[in-house]
């Protein structure tokens, strides 16, 4: 059971002025709840339904509660697993950031988050460096769209603009009128910038990009979008032929 | 304006039930709409804000209408460009398919299909051929993600069994266990064949596959979704190098 005061509780964090208040968030379905008992993200509570337990580890906040229950505190319509209370990590920004990282500028759909931190877990990226009007990285929807992603992946929230001015590698954008992605030979060191949905790279960005890829087009469509573009650059960058 | 009886004529139309039995459907945004002025869909009705048609050509049917209205018919939350009624296109089967092809089993997605539909416009890919229980084409939530591009793509409702088992050429899946997709090269005919976002490729579609490939991974996210691999594959399909 879920009691009156804790499903008050779960309710508020799903708006993002409570999650920042409690530097709580929630994590809901079966991917994400058993990505998130590997993690050592801390757990507050979980709250599944009797048939999810029994293919999951126990856990000592764990608790089963009706599937009506569960489904009147989730965000989702329908929710058949469970919803998990879980402590928030702020990551402290490292010296030097090593390897390849992605700062992401302006993004703004929820989804769009989600797909690209669940690229950055397939391509094995560690670091994602987000302006600070990209949508929250414990926003609900973001978290539901990583597939559990999100355990491995460490968001900073900070001004890109001076975050970029002393960044010591090349900084990669896509464009139009960039060369060739096919041809592009992917540094070790180096940041890839993804713009906004609607309004791609920011013009001042684009003065920080020390270089430019174009996905080479066939045929007519006039773009591709951000998440899609992302996707394909990547497997670009880590392909070994 | 829109008349009473208009207006009810385009909300039935966001129903599937009333696009099947009219044989028509909608277009929405600016996007949309421009690029459904330049092709050759047949337009029963445009209502437009005044803004938005100072910049189109004109058609014959075209009306402009306040923004209120138009949202008010609109699926959309907010719309301040326009909704088309259009008539929706059946296409014949080709006796063969040349070139490369995409093969849907089961896609349930709207934005998943309209983002597919982009990348085979993107990628200069005309046919689409789409198992039964695949989303609807002219479903407003797929043709909105399309971007435009639903109008130089085709799509055939069929048996995709029956169809592969005549289908001459090579058939190609995703699946983990397949080649590096990096090291695969890729026949002038063939068909790609995408899964469902839920359950994947099913597995009377998997026997007909005649090869599979992988997209290499680095990290430890598990899956990437169907359209997204979908983009990937198709960049390794067209790449010249």
């Amino acid at each position: 059971m879920i009691s009156k005061q804790q499903q008050k509780y779960i309710q508020s964090l799903h708006n993002k002025k409570y999650r920042t208040e409690y530097g709580q968030f929630l994590v809901e379905g079966e991917k994400g709840i058993s990505e998130l008992l590997h993690s050592d993200y801390q757990i507050i509570q979980i709250y599944i339904t009797e048939e999810f337990a029994q293919k999951l580890p126990t856990h000592k906040n764990l608790m089963v509660a009706p599937v009506t229950q569960i489904e009147s505190v989730s965000t989702y319509k329908s929710n058949a697993s469970g919803i998990a209370v879980v402590q928030q990590k702020r990551f402290e920004v490292p010296e030097n950031f090593q390897g390849r990282i992605l700062i992401l500028d302006g993004l703004r759909d929820p989804g769009n988050l989600g797909t690209i931190i669940r690229l950055a877990d397939w391509y094995g990226i560690e670091h994602l460096i987000c302006s600070e009007d990209t949508v929250e990285f414990y926003n609900p929807k973001v978290i539901s769209s990583t597939m559990g992603s999100f355990t491995r992946v460490k968001p900073y929230y900070l001004d890109i603009h001076s975050f970029m001015e002393k960044y010591p590698h090349p900084i990669l954008g896509a464009d139009l009128e960039g060369q060739n992605v096919h041809k592009w030979d992917f540094p070790k060191n180096m940041a890839l910038v993804i713009g906004s949905e609607s309004h791609g790279i920011s013009a001042e960005t684009e003065r920080q990009l020390t270089d430019k890829v174009n996905i080479p087009r066939i045929g007519k469509a006039e773009s591709l979008n951000a998440a899609m573009a992302t996707g394909i650059i990547l497997d670009n960058m880590f392909r070994e032929i």
